[in-house]
C-alpha cells in the first residue's frame, strides 16, 4: 500500500511540474520507490505506470518486488543506458525529468544522444530536476518510523555498553572494533559510516579517524557511530571521560550539553531549521564557544545517513520542519590541542514537539 | 617528486586534447593528484600551475599538502561551486575540461551559469572529458606498488587465519565479524567493501550478504573480503569447505581453480583484457560451467576497489595491459540451490608476466 502511495505522490508532483515522467537513478531513491537495494538499475516513473529497469543480476528480486509494489519490470539485455533510451522512445513523452544532483553529465549526454540519433529522432526532452524524491523522503511514513524507532533502541544499547571500553590503555582502534562488533551483535547490517573514536587532543577534529593512540587518564573521548538497520540509518555520539578530566574540559562538556538540550527544546513542527541550529549555537556563543562549533547542528536520517533536512546556519531561508521528519541534534565544541566534545541524539518530530529515538545518559 | 610528475602528466594530456585545464571533482582523483583525502573540495589543474580548492575544514591539511606537492591552495569563503567559478574567471581560459563520468548535471549547470552571468560573461567553455586521470591511475608508480605489495601480504595473512573460523556452528555473520576484526588487527584502515561470507546454497549469489545461517557439514563457504591500507585497496576470495563436501562441489572447485590458473598465466604485458577473461571463461566452458560464470574475471585495484582496467568480456576491444597495472583475477561458478565457488587473487603486471600480490593456499 505504502509503496503505491509513494509512486502516486511522485506522479502528483510531476504533474505540477508539467513533467510526464522522472528517470530515477539515485540508488536510495530507487530503493524508496521500489524496495530494490541494488548498485545498478533505475526506475522510470510515468504518470500512469512505472518501470523498474535492471540487469540480469537483479532480475529475480526485481520481478518479485515489481509484483508486490506495483511496478513493471524490464531486464536490460545489454547496457542499462541503451535500454533506458529504448524505454523512453516507447513512452513517447515530451518532457521527462532526471535527478540532476546525482546524474553525471556523461550519462545525461548518452540519454540525449540516444534519443536524438537513429532513424526516428525522438521528441522527448530531458529536464533537470532537483530534490523531488529527497523532499518526500524527509517525512517518514509509519513503516519507516517503526524501523527507525527500533534502530534507535538498538544503537542506544550499543552506546550504553560503550562506557566499559573507554578505559586507560585501550587504543582508539580497539574501542572502534568493539563498537563495530557490538553493532553487528545488536542486529545492524553494517556501520552507517566509519566509526569515530577520538581521544584527548585528537577529539579536536570533528571527523577524526581512530588511531593507535592509547586512552590515558584525563582524556575526553568522542565516540560517534551509526548503524544501518533494515536499510535505515541511525547515528549517535557520546563524549566519555577516562578518569578525572580537567575543569576546562568539564566546562566545555556542560556547555555542549546545554546546547544539545536547547536545540531539542526548539524542535517543534513549524520551527525553521536555521532556528534549531541557532538555539544550539546561541548557547555555545554565550559560553564563548561560538568559534569552536564549526559544523551544523544536525542532518536528516533515513535510507542515507546524511539526508534532508539539514539543520544548519546555511539551511535555505524559511525551511521549516514538519511532523514525521527524523534528524540528528549534534552540537559540539573543538579546541585545537585541547580536545573536543560532541553529543548527538536522533529525534522524530511529532505533533507537539519531538520524540527522542535514542536514549543514553549524558554525563561525564 | 612523484606528485609533481602526476600533475605534469595530466598537463601533457590536456595539451593533446587542446584543453587549458581540468576541473577534478572525483575524490579518488583529487587524492591521486594532491594527497588530499576529503569528502569535499576540488582540484583545478592548469597548464602551468594547479590549485587545490577546499572549505575551511580542510584548510590546514590542504595547505600542508599544497606546499609539499606543488599545488596552490585556496580556501573557499562560501560555497565551493561559487569559489570554483571565481577561480575559473581569474584563469581566463577558453577550454577547460570536467570529469563527465562523475560530475552531476546540476553542478555542471551551476558552473556554466556562474560563468555566463554577471557583469562580464566569461568566454570559458566547459568541455566533458572521460577517464583522463582514471587511465593514468591504472598504471601504478613505485610508491603505489610498494603500498599494494604490503597490503597484499597483510590481506593474505588474514586469509590464512580465516580457515579456523570456517567450522560447523558458526554463523556467516560470526565469520564476517572475525574477518573484519582480523583486518583491523592487520593494520587495515577499514574494509574495502562489505565482507561476503556465503555458505551452502547462499554461495550461489555472487554478491550475497552474510546472514544468521549456521555453517554445516558439507557446506562450501565463499569468503570475499578486502581492506584499505594507506589508502589503497586489496581484495581476496577463498572458498573453504566445512567437513566433507559433495563430489559435485569438488568438481566445481577444481574447474574454478583451473580457470584461475589459466587467467593468471595469460597476464603478460600486451595481452588484451578480453583475452585474460577469455582464458578463465574457456576453461569453465569446457567444464560445462560457462553459464555458471556470470561476472567478469577481474577489476583494477588502487585508490578505489573497482577501477581500471576491467578484465571482462565487455572490455573495450583492443584494450591491453601494461606493466604496473594491478588487478584481481576472480573467476567463479554459481549454481542455484547448490552453491558457488570463487577464487580471487591480486596481480601486478611485470615485464615478463605477473607477480602475485596475494599468497594463500588454494585447496579444499
Amino acid at each position: 500500500m505504502m509503496w503505491r502511495e509513494r509512486l502516486t505522490r511522485v506522479q502528483a508532483d510531476l504533474r505540477t511540474r508539467d513533467l510526464e515522467g522522472l528517470i530515477v537513478t539515485h540508488p536510495p531513491n530507487i530503493r524508496y520507490l521500489s524496495g530494490l537495494d541494488a548498485s545498478a538499475g533505475l526506475c522510470v516513473v510515468g504518470l500512469t505506470s512505472s518501470t523498474l529497469l535492471v540487469d540480469f543480476r537483479y532480475a529475480t528480486v526485481a520481478r518479485d518486488l515489481g509484483l508486490r509494489h506495483g511496478l513493471d519490470v524490464q531486464v536490460a539485455a545489454g547496457s542499462l543506458d541503451t535500454a533506458t533510451v529504448d524505454l523512453l522512445r516507447r513512452l513517447r513523452v515530451h518532457r521527462i525529468g532526471v535527478e540532476a544532483a546525482h546524474l553525471p553529465v556523461a550519462r545525461f549526454n548518452r540519454f540525449v544522444e540516444g534519443l536524438s540519433t537513429g532513424a526516428v529522432p525522438s521528441s522527448t526532452n530531458i529536464i533537470p530536476t532537483e530534490r523531488l524524491i529527497e523532499r518526500m523522503r524527509a517525512v517518514k511514513d509509519a513503516d519507516e518510523i517503526g524501523v527507525l524507532r527500533e534502530a534507535g533502541r538498538r544503537i542506544s544499547s550499543v552506546a550504553r555498553s560503550a562506557r566499559r571500553w573507554v578505559v586507560a590503555g585501550m587504543t582508539e582502534l580497539d574501542v572502534a572494533a568493539a563498537i563495530d562488533a557490538a553493532m553487528r551483535e545488536a542486529g545492524f547490517e553494517r556501520p552507517a559510516f566509519d566509526t569515530i573514536v577520538a581521544s584527548g587532543p585528537n577529539a579536536a577534529l570533528p571527523h577524526a579517524r581512530p588511531t593507535r593512540r592509547r586512552l590515558g587518564d584525563g582524556d575526553g573521548v568522542v565516540l560517534d557511530f551509526g548503524g544501518v538497520y533494515d536499510g535505515y540509518c541511525v547515528d549517535l555520539t557520546r563524549t566519555l571521560p577516562v578518569g578525572d578530566v580537567p575543569a576546562q574540559f568539564r566546562r566545555m562538556f556542560d556547555a555542549v550539553r546545554e546546547a544539545h538540550a536547547a536545540a531539542i527544546a526548539a524542535v517543534v513542527p513549524g520551527a525553521a531549521t536555521a532556528d534549531i541550529d541557532g538555539a544550539a549555537r546561541g548557547v555555545l556563543e554565550r559560553h564563548g564557544l561560538g568559534e569552536a562549533f564549526g559544523h551544523g547542528t544536525g542532518h536528516g536520517l533515513g535510507l542515507e545517513v546524511h539526508e534532508e533536512p539539514r539543520v544548519s546556519r546555511t539551511a535555505p531561508a524559511g525551511e521549516t520542519i514538519v511532523a514525521g521528519m527524523v534528524f540528528t541534534i549534534e552540537p559540539g565544541a573543538y579546541v585545537p590541542d585541547v580536545g573536543g566534545v560532541r553529543i548527538e541524539d536522533d529525534v522524530l518530530v511529532v505533533e507537539d514537539g519531538c520524540e527522542l529515538l535514542t536514549d543514553v545518559p549524558i554525563e561525564l
